[in-house]
C-alpha cells in the first residue's frame, strides 16, 4: 500500500533566481510531487508562505510522509508549526530531509546536535554509494550511482549516528559524506538525503527519484498500540 | 507481495516425546505454516530427516524467507547444507531462527560467537515487551502480550550487538533476555525470536504467530544490483 | 588519568522532605561526589538555587563530565543555561543523566524526543541485568545486581535506540526497562543510568556508585581537532 | 595502563618480494611494534611459520591485544588456531585486524560473512576521514589524513555493519570504504583498519601508527564477572 505523501518546500529560491527558475519553473516541490507519482506514489504539496505553511492539522491527518527542502528561510519557520510536525514525526508520520534542510529548525528539534557540515559550490562531481544494498530504501538501486554536478557537503556532519547508513557520498575535491541516513524517533522514521542544490537538475535524476520514492514507501508508518507514559499497576503479581 | 516461506524443523521431539506431539500433532513446522497461511503467506514445510534435509537448490530458489527450528539434533545438520544456507542468506534470502535455533550451526556461523545463554525449564510466565513500535515487525501488536508459561532464557545472551531490538522479554525468576533481534548479513535479514521451547504450545499463541508473520514479510528480499567483489578499473578519472 | 566531575542537582527534595533528607542530608550531589573521591575521582558540585545554576562558564571550563539529577524543577532551569551546557556536550564535554533528569529540558534537547516513560511508587525490587560485558561503564561488576526497592520505570521509553544497551532493568511488576544507555552527540559522550529515586538509599549502593564512576571515567572527552562546518576549497585537484 | 600487544604478521611477501623487504626489512610486525613501543606500548611479535603460529597458549595468556596482518596464506593458518584466538577473543582479547587481514579466516569466522570487497594496485591517493571524533581511536588526529599512495579497497564490503564507523576512505577513482570499523563479539572488542598494503611505507606513516596505538588501547579488555550461560534457579521467588 502506497503512502500518502507531502512535499514541502519554502519556494522562495524559485521566485528569485531564474537560474533556479528555469530548472525548477514550478518549485523543487512540484518535481518532485510529479516523480513521486510516477512511481505510484499520491503527492500533495505544501509550502512556506502558505497560511500556517500549508502544514495545518488537516493536511497533517491525510499526511503519512512529510518530505522538507528549506534553505534560506529556516528561521522563518514559527516554532508553532515545528512543534506540531515534531510531534506528527513522533507517533509514526515519516519525515524525509533533503539537502540543506539540514539546517532547518525541525531536523536540528529531532537530532538534538548542530547538523552543521562543510560545504563547497564548485566543480564537483558526487559519487553515491550503496552502503546498504537488500534495504528498501535502495531497492531496484546499483552498486553506485553519479550526479555530474553538485554542492559539495563534507564531513564532520554533526548528527547523531545513523540507524543505518543507506549511502556515502565521494566528491572530486577528496571529500566524503555520509548522503542517506536512517533515523527512528518516537514510531517515526526519518531519511536524511543529501543531494537537491537548487542551482542543478539534481530532482530530475532518475536515481535520485526512486530514492525519494523508496525512501517514503520505507518512512510510512506501521500501528502498533504502545502507550508511552503513564502510571500503571503492576502486570504481574506475585 | 507476500513472501514464499519455507518452515524448517528437526522434527524429532514430536516423534519421541508424547508431551510434545500432544501439542502439535504434525510437527512444529505444520503449525506455523499453518499460522503463515491464516496470515495470507503461502508456506511449505523443510525438515531434517528428508534428503538434503529438504533444502535443495530448488526448494530455496522457491525460498524468499526460511524459518528455523532446531534442538536436538543442531550437529546432524551437514556441512554442505549449512554452507548453502549461510550463501543464499548472504545474497538476500530472509532467515527467522527461532527458540533453541540460537545454537544452531548455521545461526552461530552466521554470528560469530557461541550464542550461548542461560536456561530454565520451570514454571515462569514471559512477557515480552515491545520496544520498536513503529518496526515492520510490531505491526498490530500492543506494548506487551503474555505466554502464561514458557522456558526461561536468561542474559548473558552472546550474540553480536542487534541492529534493532525489538522485543526484551521479562520472566517470573528474575530475569530478562533480548528476545527479538534483527540483524543483516550481506544482503540477507535475520530476526532471531526466543519464544517456542517443544513443552508448551507456543506457536498457537495468536502474538506469537503475527510475529512470525510480521518478520517474514520484513525479512523478504529487496533486489539491487551489488557486485560484493572484484577488481575494477577506476570510475572517475582525474 | 580522572576526568574531572561536577556533580549537579535540583536540590528540593532533600530541603521540603524530611524522609529524602533522612537519606541524603547533604543532598543527593553530596552523596555521589563523595562516591566518586571514593573511587579516585574528585568532584565538585553544582545546584539550581545558586547563579547560573553553579554552571557559570569558568565552573564548566574544569568540568569534563557533569552529572544531572532533576524532577521537581526541570522548567525552572534556565533557557540560556541548557543551550551552554548542550554547547559543551556537543563539543566533547562527558554528560550523566540519573533518575528523574530523562524529563529535564537538557536531556529532551538532546534526545530530540518527550523521553516520557511509565512509572510506579510501590514495592518494587530491581534487578539491573548487565548486557555489556568487556564495556568499561561495567568494569568490575557481576552479570546483575539488585536494588531491594526502587520506583519502577518501564517502556516504552521514548528516546532514540542507544549506541549502547549497558543495562536492562527487571521489576516485580512485570515491566523491563533499558536502565543504562550510551549515545554520543557531537563529540560528546552521553549516559543515563535509571536508578535513583529520592525516597530510597539508591545513592548509598556500592554497585551503582560504581557505575556512576565507570561511567565517568568512560564519558570524559578525547580530543582530536575536527572542524564541524565551513566552506573550504578542495584537498584533491585532479 | 598499557595493554600487552602481540603482532602476528604472516611475514611471506618480505622474504620473497625484494621491494617489500626495502619497506619492511624486518617485516611488517616488526616495523608496528616498534611504532607501539614509541607509543608506551611493549609488544611482541609471532608469525605463521612458528610453531603454533606463534599463537600458543602461554603468549596468548601474557596478551590483551593481538593485531593481525596476512594476506597470501591464510588458509595455512590452522583451524585448531583460530579456534583458539576466536575463543579468546569472545573471552576478553582485544582484536586489531589490518589491511588484507579481512580475507583471513579468523575475521571471516567472528563476522560470519564472507568479508569481500572491491580493490586496485593504482595510483590511488587515499584521504581517511575521522567519522567519530571524541571517539578514543581518534584522540590526536585531525579531520583527516591522507596516505599519498596506497592500494584501493571499495564498497561493497560484505561485514556486519560497524558498532562504530571511525573512518571512510576516499579514493582518486572515485571510490569510498568504510576504512575503520569497531566490533564486540562476546566480551572482547575487535577493530577493523584497512591502510597498509605491501608495497607502500604505510606503516611508517605517523597517523596510521597512531590510529593502531590508540585502537591497542581502546580494544584492552575490561573484566566483568559475567557467566554466559548455564542452568540457574530463579533469582526472586514471588
Amino acid at each position: 500500500m502506497n503512502p500518502r505523501v507531502t512535499v514541502w518546500n519554502e519556494f522562495r529560491h524559485e521566485k528569485s533566481d531564474p537560474e533556479v527558475a528555469a530548472i525548477y519553473p514550478d518549485g523543487i516541490h512540484a518535481t518532485i510531487a510529479r516523480a513521486l507519482g510516477e512511481h505510484g506514489i499520491e503527492a500533495r504539496t505544501a509550502t512556506l508562505d502558505e497560511p500556517e505553511h500549508g502544514l495545518t492539522d488537516e493536511v497533517l491527518d491525510a499526511t503519512d510522509v512529510l518530505v522538507w527542502w528549506g534553505h534560506l528561510a529556516h528561521e522563518e519557520v514559527s516554532d508553532e508549526i515545528v512543534d506540531r510536525v515534531q510531534n506528527r514525526v513522533l507517533n509514526g508520520m515519516g519525515l524525509i530531509v533533503l539537502h540543506s534542510g539540514h539546517g532547518s529548525k525541525l531536523f536540528r528539534r529531532l537530532m538534538g546536535t548542530t547538523c552543521n557540515l562543510k560545504w563547497r559550490e564548485s566543480t564537483d562531481t558526487e559519487v553515491l554509494w550503496n552502503l546498504a544494498p537488500g534495504h528498501p530504501i535502495t531497492a531496484g538501486l546499483g552498486e553506485h550511482f553519479i550526479i555530474d554536478q553538485e554542492e559539495m557537503y563534507g564531513e564532520f556532519f554533526e548528527v547523531p549516528t545513523p540507524e543505518t547508513l543507506v549511502f556515502v557520498s565521494w566528491f572530486t575535491g577528496g571529500e566524503v559524506f555520509r548522503s542517506g541516513a536512517c533515523y527512528t524517533r518516537g514510531t517515526g522514521k526519518i531519511f536524511y538525503f543529501r543531494p537537491g542544490h537548487e542551482t542543478y537538475p539534481t530532482y530530475h535524476h532518475a536515481d535520485v527519484q526512486r530514492v525519494i520514492a523508496n525512501a517514503a514507501r520505507w518512512a510510512a508508518p506501521e500501528y502498533s498500540a504502545v502507550q508511552k507514559f503513564g502510571n500503571p499497576g503492576p502486570i504481574m503479581v506475585g
